[in-house]
């Protein structure tokens, strides 16, 4: 095989698992090449991503090592998608009857989810979390395919307990401006002990569902590294969680003169 | 840039971008490269890609022409991935009180979800599907790395319409054991006319939820091209919808013996 033959093949491989350790071994056996030709092979290709912005590719010594890809956009990169995603997002025919903002397709499409997803890992990589949890149902996209931009497994948190699920453990909280009492659980077997938990969601208006997952992690003895969100609102200014990362803030929605004004958050990195 | 430098981007983006067709235009200006060179380092990468069983590049010609990528696996692998999947499934500490299997770890990896999306994309490509659908909750990442490999939107179904996604269209539906009267709703601007759906989920026993959703597929004058679960029970034989692909049969569960008799269809392609 041809070093560009091999090339293609492990920068596709890399490409579809992110953040996952992949031994030299396993590149020299699958292509039939020495380790040292599969090394200079993956040097090309980590200067390669390196001038274009596609991400970052690191070799890890030792028995445990490897090579292992990361996306890293730079802040300009960011900056124009979260532009691009509010422009989308301020047509105002998404205006829904109530005055809210219709984003289930955007939160449900493979591009923005997988993009999103890629961003929130490339924020919270260095707090190496364990776990991604979110609640049904709309963040769902957005968490798995940060999990998937991690290498870690995506826990869901239900609104009622399954019976198929087994033992759960369940919290009450308060959220939406209803003020109404929800509960979320999460089965026994789905979070270890000692997890280091990273909450997603697509939506925060006063933070109590992201208070309940946070007090549903404690429950597993598990510790929450991150919190982030797709948009929060706003207003209220004062959230029930006090940490928290979010791409866009919807500042308000004029319902009579058709206007959604959103603001980007030009800080996260 | 060199040639193999641009292999390895030209690469790592058809990979990440599944069945999208992107121009040699693109590639050129994006690499400051001919399309003429362009178009042989897409033959290099064509072969290597075949050669390995990596998927398949098309080039297609004309004005909206350019290069797709699509996974492409054999019936051995697929059989190999079946193989490991019901062994990881016939674990005894799966079985929940009251005789259920515990999947859900393995429904919301982004790792199994994303080989399951690929291999059900693979079945049904010629189908044309232009939308994936899903009911929430457990089928959710299934479905959307299954749009992702169509490169096409994923809707969901929810069990309650919803305030802040403006008119939908409802309808009842009887599942389970037992044989509960459920309801699914989807906003009406989620699904467009003459879309041609693709209905996936994570199991299905009587196949009543499957047939709910071919239902509201209908209220939207839509059509229904395929219908795939990871699971199907063995028992009852006889589904309320006749047409359906399955990647695993669940024999039974014997609870006092502790085990999980699941068999593999191998006759998917």
């Amino acid at each position: 095989m041809r070093r560009s033959e091999r090339i293609a093949l492990i920068s596709s491989m890399l490409s579809k698992n992110p953040n996952k350790i992949i031994s030299l071994n396993h590149f020299s056996q699958w292509l039939g090449a020495a380790k040292s030709s599969i090394s200079e092979d993956i040097d090309i290709i980590k200067t390669a991503y390196k001038n274009s912005g596609q991400g970052e590719i690191t070799t890890l010594p030792g028995a445990a090592g490897g090579v292992r890809y990361r996306t890293k956009r730079s802040v300009d990169d960011i900056n124009v998608f979260l532009n691009d995603l509010s422009d989308t997002l301020r047509d105002q025919r998404r205006i829904i009857p109530g005055g809210y903002l219709y984003m289930t397709d955007i939160m449900f499409s493979p591009e923005y989810s997988s993009i999103i997803g890629e961003i929130f890992a490339q924020i919270f990589i260095d707090k190496a979390p364990t776990h991604v949890l979110t609640v049904e149902t709309k963040g769902i996209p957005i968490a798995l395919m940060t999990a998937k931009a991690l290498n870690v497994p995506m826990v869901v948190a239900r609104r009622d307990s399954r019976v198929t699920e087994g033992p759960s453990v369940g919290i009450s909280y308060v959220s939406g401006s209803g003020q109404k009492i929800h509960n979320m659980s999460l089965a026994k077997r789905a979070l270890p002990e000692n997890s280091r938990v990273l909450i997603i969601d697509d939506f925060m208006k006063g933070g109590g569902t992201a208070q309940g997952m946070t007090e549903l992690v404690g429950e597993f003895k598990a510790q929450v590294v991150g919190i982030a969100m797709v948009m929060a609102t706003a207003v209220p200014k004062e959230k029930l969680v006090s940490d928290f990362t979010t791409l866009l803030v919807l500042e308000g929605i004029d319902v009579q003169k058709g206007e959604i004004n959103i603001s980007i958050n030009d800080k996260l990195l």
